[in-house]
């Protein structure tokens, strides 16, 4: 006798859901039995993913989240830096930074860092947009925010060596050493190494 | 100036999402940022949802869910035996147990448990339906599947004295004892108590 299993249309949910990010079969089925005891709450759900799914695009300037019948909040506002760019590798990392409070320029997001071993080239991220931009708005700098990890620091490497040729723009990079809140014998060596060098006199 | 946020139609998939179980504000945002960057399979998803919210049920007489347009694969299934009832707790129970391969009888979904503290009574419980199945299937055995915990305990023990009167019938309860792959050092005392009380003679 064959083991019972769900009716095909709740092995189907179960599939679709245990490929995102974060769930595997066990909290997918969780998940299935959730929303199977409230479906009228399944709706809700569905509206908003089609809504989402059918109204927000990329900017095509800052490739940021934007809703196809809106100005972009970040290129259309009034009240940011327009001469600073700031190149970040995806889209959840604008609002990490804006949640800083430190910055109010504008953003260039590349959609992904260089990364050979996935296949990811220069040709895959929106750089040529970038080099068009920082010369259509004349910007005075470029802060390269890409991650301190490997791919990051290659990412930013290839930005600098791209942008070189502007006149009058100045490139920079955010700056490394201990994170907020964490003591020394939390840090690796070569974060040390880099908060050392990039020490800075107390005022 | 506000500070900068996700479009409207991303929040609203965020609020949808953090209050399934298992996400919080970060793994739905996570998980937006995963499906927004793959639009097509938005669809899928919605697909399966909208399928399974439409076309599943309840089983009337088991519980366990059955599509709306198809026999309940439990109750119609021809090599089940009828005189057997299983009542578990949840429809997730049913395939826990049939997992185990060890039961080819009926089951009975009770939809909960009796818990005064969360205002669930024998009202909300699969209770009448039992009863009626029971005589009509002229069932010989009802096995009591619900949790070993307190509400587990209680509730089974208000479906044994529901059931007193039944002529014929035999109302058993799962085994407690040690679990499988467990130490002694693992278990509590009042699973050894009842492992020791449960003893059975070597064959």
């Amino acid at each position: 006798m064959a083991s019972l299993d769900y009716p095909p249309a709740l092995r189907r949910m179960i599939a679709q859901l245990k490929v995102l990010p974060g769930l595997g079969p066990r909290s997918a089925e969780r998940l299935m039995l959730h929303l199977m005891g409230d479906v009228p709450r399944v709706a809700n759900l569905v509206e908003a993913l089609q809504e989402a799914a059918q109204r927000v695009v990329a900017c095509p300037e800052c490739g940021f989240f934007c809703e196809s019948d809106a100005d972009c909040e970040l290129c259309f506002h009034p009240q940011r830096q327009r001469h600073l760019i700031c190149v970040v590798e995806q889209a959840a990392d604008v609002l990490r930074l804006e949640r800083s409070g430190a910055y109010r320029g504008l953003y260039h997001v590349l959609g992904g860092r260089l990364s050979p071993l996935d296949h990811v080239t220069a040709e895959d991220l929106r750089l040529e947009s970038l080099s068009r931009r920082v010369v259509a708005l004349g910007a005075r700098e470029v802060i390269l925010a890409t991650g301190s990890d490997v791919e990051g620091e290659a990412t930013a490497s290839f930005i600098r060596d791209l942008l070189r040729g502007i006149p009058g723009l100045m490139v920079s990079r955010l700056a490394q050493g201990l994170p907020a809140g964490g003591g020394l014998d939390h840090a690796d060596e070569l974060t040390l190494y880099q908060a050392l060098n990039g020490r800075r006199e107390c005022s």
